[in-house]
This record gives C-alpha cells, sequence and structure tokens, in this order.
C-alpha cells in the first residue's frame, strides 16, 4: 500500500526562500506569521494527513459510497472519524474569518494543506475543499443574515457545503441551465430540477449539508444572464438556528466513476426545495465564478500533490526492487540485480515528475502569495497587479498542473512495470484518481480557451504583458549572473517562444477565431512551460545563496534544486518550440474535413 | 455504452492500395486470395466482433473473473459462447497451418482481424491470444510429437494456451526465474514454482489448458542460459491422447487489476507439476521470445485498437452532444447548442487520434507484410531485409502505437467531460485497458531499450541504415512531386533529426552507456513519428491516385488521408526537433543525483 511523507521541506523553501513571506509583513494575519508558526502549523498538517487520512486512500477507492433506499449515504469506513478530528483541528476554517471562527492563516499557507491533504486522499480532501468553496461564496456574495446563519457551522464542520452546477444536458454551457426558481410570499423560493456530479451532494459525515445551487427564476432571460443563486439546505433552520424539518432535496443515485471513489458524486432532486437566493437575482453566474475560480486554483494544486505522492512511492520502489544491471556495470554485485533505480529510463521518469512537480508547487505558492496580496494589501496598483497574475494564472495551474499530475502518475505507475497495474499497490488508483483534475472545475480544453480567449487580451493584454516583462528582466540580469546564465539563457528563447505565439495569436485570431481555438492547448502548455521554468531559476537562485551555508540533507536538498533546475531546461523546454510551432500551423487542417467525415 | 465498427474500408485501402498485396502473389497462401476473399473475410470478422463480442466489453469489466474454493475460475457472462462461436468459426486458427486445422490465411490478415477483436474486447481477445501464442512457439521449437498432440486441439479451440513467464522476483530479468524442474527417469519434469500475471491462466471455456512454463532445470547455469520451457497441461493425456488426471497445477489467486478484468490475470502454482521440455535444455529463452516478438506486434495492434474504437465513440459524442457555439457564429441556431465538434479543442482532439491511429494501421499491415515475407519468400536476400524490417520495428510498433494508444484513449475520454469519468459511458474503461498495452510483454522502457541497445547497431546497422535509404529515397522523388512536396519536405526535415539522433547515439554511447538509456524513449518516440510520416506519405500518395475514380463516401474517405496526413506533418512533426535535443542534452542532469537524493 503506497504511503505519504507531507514535503514540509520543500514547503518552507519556497515560502522562505524563494519568495519571502517575511517581506509581506504588510498584509493582513503575515505579521504574527513567524517560520517558527509556519513550520509548526505544516507539522501538525503533515501528521494529521501522513497518520489518519492518507491510509483511508485505499479503503475509500475499495469500498466507495453506499447510497440506502431512504436515499441516505454511508461514506467509507473510517472517513467519518477522520473528519471529525480534521474539523477539530481546525483545518476545516484555516484560511477563514476568525468572526466565524476561522484561523484566518494567509491562503498561501492554506494551499500548502490543501496540497498535503489531497496528496493524502483526494475523495477525502473533497468534503473539505466543498465546504471551503461554499463558504467563500457565502463570505462575498451572501447576506449578513446568511453569513451568520451557516458560516459558523460550516467553519466548525459542523455542515458541509456544495456547489449544484452541473445538469444532464449543460455542463460547460451554463445557459442551458433548467432547475428553476418560483418565489414565494415570504422572499424564499422554491427550487426544482435535476443536478447531476453534486460531489459530497449526500453523505454521513454532517449533521446538515449546505447546498449552493444554480437555477432559472420564473421569467428570468435566456442564457446565463437569467442565472441566480440559492442556499438550499439539507434541513431547513428553524428560527433559532435549530435544524428544523427535512428539505425537498435528495440524493437519486452515486455515479459509478474511474476513481475518486471515496467521495460520493451525486445526482441531486430538487423537488420544490425552499431556497434562498445569494446576491441578486440573475446574478448567480458571478458568485458561481467565485467558487469555480477558487476551485481551479485548488483542482491545479491536487495535480501536483498527486504527482508528489505518486513520486514518492514510485521513488522508493525504485530503489527497493532489484532488476537487471546498470548500464555502467554492475553497482551491487552481491546483490542478485540492481536495484532499477541505475536504469537511465528510471532516473528519467523519476527526474521529469521532480520537475514538474516542483516548478508546479513554486507557480502555486508564488499565485497563492499574489492572491493574499489581491485580497490584503491596501495599494490598489498592488492589488491590480496581483489580480492580473490571478486572472492569467489561473487557466494555466488548473490546465497545465493537472495534464501534468496526471501523466506523472501514468509515469510512476509505468516505473512499477506489471506490478502497477495491480490494485494493491495503489500506483493505479493515484491515476485514476488524477484523471479528474483534467476534467472537472472546467475541463482543460475550457481552461485554454479562457486563456487565449478571455486572460491574454484582458485590459489589453495588461496582465500578459506585466508578465512577460517581469520574466524578461529577470532573465536579462540572471544572464548576466554565472552561475545563473546557463538556467537563464534557455529560458530566454523559451519566452520568445511564448511571446511569438502570443504574437501570432494576437494577429490571426481577429480574422479567424478558429486559429486560437486550434492552438489554444498547445498555448497553454507553452505557457506552463515558460510559468515553471521562471520558477526553476527562481530556486536554482535561492538554492545557490543558501547552500554555502547548508550542510548533510539540507544540503543534498539545494543540490538538488541545481541538477533539477538543469534538467528541465535541458529535457523540458525544448517542448516550448514544438508548442510554437503547432500553434502558427494555425486551423485550416484542423477544420478542414466535414463533420460527416468522422 | 460504446459501439464499435470494425473499419473494414480503412483495412482494405492498405493492403489494396497502399502496399498492392496483389504484388506478392509468389509467397504461399497470396495467390488465392483474390480482393473478394479477402473483403468477405474482414467482413465477416467484422461481423463476430460488432455483434457477438463488442456488447461483451463492458460486461467484462463489470463482472470480472470469479475463482471459486476449488481453484476452478468463471469467466464474465456471455464470454463461453462467444468464444465458442469464435473458435467455429475457425478464427482461432485463421494463419495457422492447414496440416493442424488451421486456414493459413497470411499474417497481414490475421493482424486485421486480432485488430478488430482488441478494439472489440481487448480481455477477451486475450484467451484466443495466448493460445495464438503458444501455438506459434510449438510450431517452431516443439517436437513432431508435440505438435501432433496439442495443436489441432489449441487450434480447434477446444484447448487453449498461456505463457508462464513472471515470477514475484522476475519480470524484465528472467534471468532471476526460480521455477526448477527435475527431471524423471521416463524423461518427463517436475515443475515446482510461483508464476504471477499469467493471462487466461485458468477458466471455464476450453476443456484443457496447456501452459507454456519459463523454468530452470536442476542444476542449470544461472542466469538466463539456464532456462529451458516446457509444456504443462492442466490435464495430463492419456496414451491416446484422451484427458487424463487433473496436473499439479492450479491458480492461487486472481489479480486485481486496473483493467482488463474479463480476463483472468492468475497467480500459478507448480506443485511437482508434469511437464515436458519444449526445443532443447536450457532453450528456453530463445523459445520465449518467439513468443515474445509476436506477442509484442499484436500488443502494438491493440494500442492502435483501443485508439481506433475510443475516436468512433468520441466522434460520435462530438456530433451529438450540444454545448456552447462555434466560435466563428452559431452553425445550428435553430438547436439551443451547437455539437462540440464545431469546438477546434474538440477537432484537434479527433484529428490527433485519427493521425495517430491510422499512421500505426499503416505501420502494422506494412510490417505484417514483411512478416509473411520474411517467412515465405524463396529469396534469401529478400528474407533477411524483411526479417531486418521486424527486427527494428517490432519496438516501435509495441512502444510508440501503445503509448499513444493511451493518450489517444485519454483524449477521446476527455472530449466527454464529467461524462468520461462514469463507468456506464465505457470512455473510462479503453482508458484503463489501453494501459497495459503500455506495460506487458516488455515495458515500453524495456522496448526503447531494445531498440537503442540492440537493434539499432544489429549486423553493423544494417536494418536502420536500410530504412533511411528507403525512406530518403521516397521523399526525395515525393519532394519533387507537386502533389507530395508538401507532405514530404517537412519529413526530410524529421528523417534529419532521426538520423542526427542515430548518429549521436552511435557516437556517444561506447563512451557514456547511460547516454543511450536516457535518450531511449524519445528515440522510439522520435523513430515512430518518422515511420508514421512515411506511411502517412505513402497514405498521401495512394489516396491521390484513386481519387479522380472516386466518389460519394470513398471520395471523402480518401480526400480526408490528405488532410488528416497534412495534419500531421503540421500538428505531430514538429515533436521530432524536441526528441532530438532531448536525446543531445545525454544523461548528465538525469543521472547526477545520488539515489539517496530521491
Amino acid at each position: 500500500m503506497p504511503t505519504y511523507r507531507a514535503p514540509v521541506e520543500e514547503s518552507l523553501f519556497l515560502i522562505n526562500d524563494v519568495f519571502h513571506i517575511d517581506r509581506y509583513a504588510n498584509l493582513p494575519g503575515f505579521a504574527d506569521l513567524s517560520p517558527d508558526i509556519i513550520e509548526a502549523t505544516l507539522a501538525e498538517a503533515a501528521k494529521l494527513c501522513e497518520q489518519v487520512i492518507a491510509p483511508l486512500n485505499r479503503v475509500g477507492d475499495m469500498e466507495g459510497c453506499t447510497r440506502h433506499d431512504d436515499a441516505s449515504v454511508t461514506t467509507p469506513t473510517g472517513f467519518k472519524e477522520a473528519f471529525r478530528q480534521l474539523t477539530e483541528g481546525g483545518w476545516m476554517g484555516i484560511s477563514a474569518p476568525v468572526e466565524y471562527g476561522g484561523q484566518a492563516l494567509p491562503g498561501v499557507i492554506g494551499n500548502i494543506v490543501n496540497e498535503f491533504l489531497a496528496s493524502a486522499n483526494l475523495a477525502f480532501w473533497m468534503y473539505v475543499g466543498l465546504t471551503q468553496g461554499a463558504v467563500d461564496a457565502l463570505i462575498i456574495h451572501g447576506s449578513a443574515e446568511q453569513k451568520a446563519t451557516y458560516l459558523p457551522a460550516m467553519i466548525a464542520g459542523k455542515w458541509t457545503g456544495t456547489m449544484n452546477l452541473t445538469e444532464p444536458q449543460c455542463g460547460t454551457d451554463l445557459g442551458m441551465v433548467r432547475t428553476k426558481a418560483v418565489k414565494q410570499a415570504d422572499g424564499s423560493y422554491r427550487i426544482s430540477g435535476t443536478k447531476i456530479f453534486t460531489s459530497s451532494g449526500e453523505h454521513d459525515m454532517a449533521e446538515n449539508i449546505i447546498h449552493l445551487v444554480l437555477a432559472r427564476i420564473e421569467g428570468a432571460p435566456a442564457g446565463t444572464r437569467g442565472l441566480s443563486l440559492f442556499v438550499v439546505p439539507k434541513f431547513i433552520l428553524e428560527a433559532g438556528g435549530a435544524l428544523g424539518p427535512r428539505n425537498q432535496v435528495s440524493c437519486g443515485s452515486i455515479e459509478h466513476k474511474m476513481g475518486i471513489h471515496g467521495n460520493c458524486t451525486c445526482v441531486m432532486n430538487f423537488d420544490d426545495a425552499a431556497g434562498w437566493i445569494v446576491g441578486g437575482e440573475n446574478h448567480g453566474l458571478k458568485a458561481m465564478f467565485t467558487m469555480m475560480n477558487h476551485s481551479r486554483l485548488g483542482v491545479g494544486i491536487h495535480g501536483m500533490a498527486i504527482s508528489e505522492v505518486a513520486y514518492q512511492n514510485a521513488a522508493a520502489y525504485s530503489k527497493e526492487r532489484l532488476q537487471g544491471r546498470s548500464l555502467t556495470g554492475p553497482k551491487f554485485p552481491d546483490k542478485p540485480a540492481d536495484p532499477i533505480i541505475v536504469h537511465p529510463d528510471v532516473r528519467r521518469s523519476l527526474m521529469t515528475i521532480r520537475a514538474l512537480t516542483e516548478g508546479a508547487r513554486a507557480l502555486i505558492v508564488w499565485t497563492g502569495l499574489k492572491h493574499d496580496i489581491a485580497k490584503g494589501s491596501d495599494d490598489p496598483a498592488v492589488r491590480e497587479q496581483a489580480e492580473d497574475h490571478l486572472a492569467l494564472m489561473t487557466p494555466v495551474i488548473k490546465g497545465y498542473c493537472t495534464d501534468g499530475g496526471f501523466t506523472n502518475a501514468v509515469l510512476a505507475q509505468q516505473m512499477y512495470g506489471g506490478h502497477g497495474y495491480i490494485a494493491e499497490n495503489g500506483m493505479e488508483q493515484f491515476v485514476r484518481d488524477a484523471r479528474i483534475n483534467q476534467i472537472y472545475e472546467g475541463a482543460n480544453g475550457v481552461q485554454a480557451m479562457d486563456l487565449v480567449g478571455r486572460k491574454i487580451g484582458l485590459d489589453g493584454g495588461r496582465p500578459v504583458k506585466t508578465f512577460f516583462a517581469e520574466v524578461e528582466a529577470y532573465l536579462a540580469g540572471a544572464a548576466k549572473d554565472e552561475g545563473l546564465s546557463s538556467y537563464a539563457k534557455p529560458m530566454q528563447e523559451a519566452l520568445r517562444h511564448l511571446q511569438q505565439a502570443t504574437g501570432w495569436l494576437a494577429k490571426n485570431g481577429p480574422a479567424n477565431h478558429d486559429d486560437p481555438g486550434a492552438g489554444a492547448c498547445d498555448y497553454m502548455h507553452l505557457f506552463g512551460l515558460v510559468a515553471f521554468g521562471f520558477m526553476w531559476c527562481r530556486m536554482v537562485e535561492a538554492a545557490r545563496a543558501k547552500l554555502p551555508q547548508a550542510a548533510g540533507d539540507a544540503a543534498q536538498r539545494l543540490n538538488a534544486k541545481l541538477v533539477t533546475g538543469r534538467f528541465y531546461m535541458e529535457r523540458m523546454l525544448p517542448e516550448t518550440a514544438m508548442r510554437l510551432a503547432r500553434i502558427q500551423s494555425g486551423s485550416a487542417s484542423t477544420m478542414a474535413l466535414p463533420a460527416d467525415a468522422f
């Protein structure tokens, strides 16, 4: 069975040495955040994830969730107790406001804990994550009364949350939502319709479930402009806040899925269920996007998180499994064979996973900091710049980190040979679980379209120009530094490829909208490659600065950054030219065939 | 539930128009092979696969195999009856010798039927395929008595075959086999040991199961030189050939796997089981490689086969599923949304799968013909050239077609959005089933090492030089042809990349054996890209020649070849430069870290 060790040192290196969290003492909550507190917090999270939550990962996969005849749902053995421990530890509200019982730690710390949880058990995490997403939406869009009513119990983990968007006929295209809402004399609404793919939709771990539901008020405009968001609790609350009667919402069935079996993905039936509007009428999409943007970053984190845990197990296996001899002569002549880590193709796989996982983690920490800046800085220009970064990087992180997370899980599984295909070894579960990250919260093709169709042209291209300028300036300096130039120079070429691609899309897109569409996926990957490469330069720089004072394991970890950064430049960056060439080939051959030729 | 339609026209186009099977009338069995007979044969195979075998694919996935307390195994509902229909139709012996009851059709036709069967139901196919592999090994290495004893019943499908190689401590490294054989006074042996991952190891579809087992005779040398192959029937045969007593071989358990649930992957316990040697003592590895080379080509076919069936379902879905509007304006303004095939990113996915699937099919048909030539030509020089081709292309087809088959299945699943993750839609099964092709019969890393470590240096590089010369000469001609030059020119650059990579490995490999190891996977992909590109040139040439006489659907299919070939050159070929750059970066950063840094 796979094991998991939370990479606390990796996270500390990023927040302390690469991104210097101590420079952000002006942001709310950062001043109190001493290195000791951060380390203790992460160590505590690590313990919970390693000892309590990770051991349930395979249990969840094997048992799945069970729906009973009365539409109630039982979660896998151990989930309920682990959820109790998690909520009692205050982890549900780690980044939530103190006034509702949260810990109000910066988002950048919350993201790290999010990674640990998802590495340990993605299906379990989803009960937490959906609740946190619903909390975020209520904080921003809920009325004062709604916040007071729902937030404390949700942040305490007594109640959990869900997000009900998808219907059988509509996924990406939310304008096609049919679930309807009828206004009642008391200001509430009656909600009717069927939602599918509702994660954590029904379970036995919380006293109440707070559904956020996208629906169309009778008479509202067609399309997305006519959508409103409603809060629909499983148990309607009585005047004093006690649980009252059961609402007319229930789980019709649980989906049979490729993975994340431990989470109950429900078909939810709303049958004149009582609901209360969140935000104004017809402002549902905006509120939903608050949850989705948060979720998209989270899903990107999970791509990286599964990559990490798959890597850890593959690395351990590669040092234990004896098979064949090194190409350069036996390394352990006294053993019947060498451990497979001597084989360059096994090394290539391990190094590839590391290069992409660590690049992703850095980009996520950096972006987490931007999120905190966007939320907390008192300088509007600084906030705007941080928001630009978030807008630009959200689709890159969601799309690129989850594509990489999946291919990394596959690489890790491959190292096990036939044993990777056997369920008991757990590697195939990582592959099946990682696959969902590419699909939900906007399939990666949708992320790519968001990037090329919306984000790179945003505000006259301000976000992308700012990013290019920052990377360009950094590389110009680094290219002159003897220790960094071998990293910076290939990156200068990679950045040029990204700039060329951006220019090509800007020039050709207006005349043929299919051109950006046909190049979108390649552009997203090209962007991710450059962003990760920039992160590698920053990590190498930080490692070089710290190496003279380091010894032992710490020195080895820093040295590994220099080597892995070099591997990234040599082995990953050559992909940028391929992506550029594909984009510049346009859409003609992609779109030429008539539909009935397929 | 997915459906399947065997691509008979595609196969006929390749064997008739691209590779001109009528020019091979000199080979045994080819002269009688009129186009009508081929078409009727494939149509009959298509019917069986579409109507009988494909509908059992999901049944097999859901039910799996069941081992009972008496160690007997029940296959999924319907498998037994379908197997009866298949064997009664003579398909088991399609390419087997007439003298043992086979149809003796050329291997190139057998491969096409193999594709159809695997597209329909890979897990079911394996009961057939393992038997065919054992038949091949007995034909080449068995004694006259063994052939007479076993082949007729196996070719008739009354008995099936297996291949017992892997043990818990040894997979790739067969030198570590521990299963032992002790010679008896009557010339037979007693076999003891445990084999794992034995596909089709025990089941209820045949009266007897003929196990081929790799074991070490007491006192034999260590390593692979001390291995012998034994035939170990489940029921020992009596003098007249009737089934006698049960042999001491049984299924200890069935593995729980990621996919191919319909096939029983067994742990087999041999407990002083009676066995008879096949070929000479200590010649086991050679005999096993006969089966493995056959199987490796077969596994490459299956990569392509799953790609095909996944494509068919994704293409159908993309024309039905309504979601969003075309970037160039609504195409079906009267419908609530356009079908998703209007979106360039969906098209990109469909075109990518087509380009790789059709390229793979062409390479497999071409190689199948070479197999028939190697087996049947009376010209030693022609045979040698065909054998060179087989040696070179076997790892390319196994590795590249299965890597592509998996990524294509993932692409096809992705087009379904969330619905692709739901078991009932069947797309996730294709992904899980396709995954095994990258792993078994030598994991793809082993194929890549076979290519760079053994095949490109074979006989002074004769096979690779011959291949390069053939492609180079073809492209030189095609570059001067107005209709082909736009295909040939990018291919000339791609071939140069492959030649440069080959030269780099030849130059650097001797000094640092890790260099070819670190570049092996990239080299295999680079080789595959060039081989598929050559196939696309040939297909485009044939399509252009035929187009003037074609109309309707046939013309549309030929025109699609021109467009898909262009897509291949524009979108797939840019990958060759990336592969070359990676190879030329050597192994330094890949190998630099100490093992305990992982």
